[in-house]
């Protein structure tokens, strides 16, 4: 597979590249992902390109936010296949540096975020959004861009980055992307490749099952009997564990009263099913 | 006391000066106090002046880096007198936001530095290098100067400072620049304005005492011996506490074993007297 986009590996050709663009004086955006590239990370780059005039997209499979007994190693790798898919959603660099570009030696500083980061993968993956928060900063410093955008998909991530961009002053546009879905409302996501065909059925009802969670919330009913009910209902369709299925107040993921919702709400869930994590989440 | 420095107090304002000194391609230097200016700050904006086309600094007395029993409400503040230094050692602009504009509400991300803010006064003053780390990431962002001046009269700030920038990839270059000091050595500090006419000539054996345990260690004498010998020394000469007087490894400030020291030392102390705490270091 052949590919034009042009690749670089250092923060020293990053910044020459983009240097050149704001000399031209062209706007700059900012796609930063792990790679393993699917339709949903082809949207933010499409969506960026609206925003600005050129397009750089990072792929980097951050070592510091996956914990002890995660998939870092398995994660999925492709860099062939995602410069073409880049290549043809619009994108005109490729950022790929190595670890070693990233965490040099003697690195040690790490950018934490309080609140938000809290509830949710923050007590289900121990670690995880310190090193978001400290990958994304250094990733927003080295490429310096006018807009960056992100996937709600990862909606507390996006709540994360949001925050961590504004209490560090760091002069970039955030912007959420609405979550590709399959027809089946499967959120699209690199892990999804770890489901087996039997799997791949059983994954589609997380998002029904929020889609209800979310009915039922507007509709008055109790947050936290419908939760419970969430949870009992994806434990007998076949996942092996819910980590949470939790309604909170979407920009601050404060806890809801156990009661009828009043307010914007958004629900959220995370669920084990065989080898994949799986996350999603809806609001209004 | 009249000035014709200009003083800008929100970010906005700050930024609309900054873009326009870069459109005319100018450098732009940054020199970041707590004001209550003294010879030792405009040494720095003097520097900054040397490396730089124009040169801002900026006047924050830092909440967040002081501990709930430290001296933030009784610390020195004197913003006429310190524009009209400023203006004096070719300052071009004046940075002083207030509290509500550098932390807004929800403001809740730290920038942490391990390693190198531990020891010392990351022992004396726990919370102090986060509060530092933090104040300086969002300094840096908010004025993105080409190069940053700090003074070596606080050593472990500046080695944290030059960790951050690199470890967060922020676009500047992080100078040091030597401590200005009395005739009898004592580092000049906003501090020293707490010290009464009978503390100000013991405030000068603080400088006195670290050069000795300097020659001795470079004479290849004990480093615990050494040490233990200042503490009491600075007590006999009046000093109600020795926090440290410490000899370690200049950049990474790593113990050095207990016996005669090789390679480059940095000898740091820190000492109570009256109202005041000291701070002073010296090296090769």
């Amino acid at each position: 597979m052949s590919t034009s986009l042009p690749i670089v590996r250092t923060i020293a050709d990053l910044r020459a590249r983009v240097r050149a663009w704001r000399a031209e004086g062209l706007r700059v955006g900012f796609t930063p992902t792990m790679g393993a590239l699917h339709e949903g990370h082809l949207s933010l780059v499409r969506l960026a390109r609206t925003r600005a005039d050129r397009v750089l997209a990072s792929v980097f499979v951050n070592p510091t936010q996956f914990g002890p007994n995660e998939d870092f190693e398995a994660y999925p790798r492709d860099e062939a296949g995602d410069a073409a898919l880049l290549a043809s959603a619009g994108c005109d660099l490729l950022y790929a540096p190595g670890v070693a570009e990233m965490y040099p030696p003697g690195a040690s500083t790490t950018v934490t975020v309080a609140g938000v980061s809290e509830p949710l993968d923050g007590i289900a993956r121990p670690g995880h959004f310190a090193g978001v928060a400290t990958v994304v900063t250094k990733l927003l410093n080295q490429c310096a861009p006018d807009v960056a955008v992100f996937g709600e998909k990862d909606w507390q991530q996006l709540q994360v980055i949001r925050r961590l961009a504004r209490d560090l002053d760091i002069p970039v546009e955030i912007i959420g992307a609405p979550t590709a879905r399959a027809e089946d409302g499967l959120a699209l996501s690199s892990r999804n490749a770890y489901l087996t065909a039997e799997q791949r059925p059983v994954a589609g009802r997380l998002n029904q099952v929020l889609r209800r969670v979310h009915d039922r919330l507007r509709a008055a009913e109790p947050v936290a009997a419908v939760e419970a009910e969430a949870v009992a209902e994806l434990l007998a369709a076949g996942f092996a564990k819910v980590d949470y299925v939790e309604a909170r107040v979407p920009e601050t993921l404060e806890r809801l009263g156990p009661g009828p919702a009043s307010g914007p709400i958004r629900v959220l869930a995370a669920a084990h099913l065989g080898k994949a994590r799986l996350i999603d989440n809806l609001g209004d």
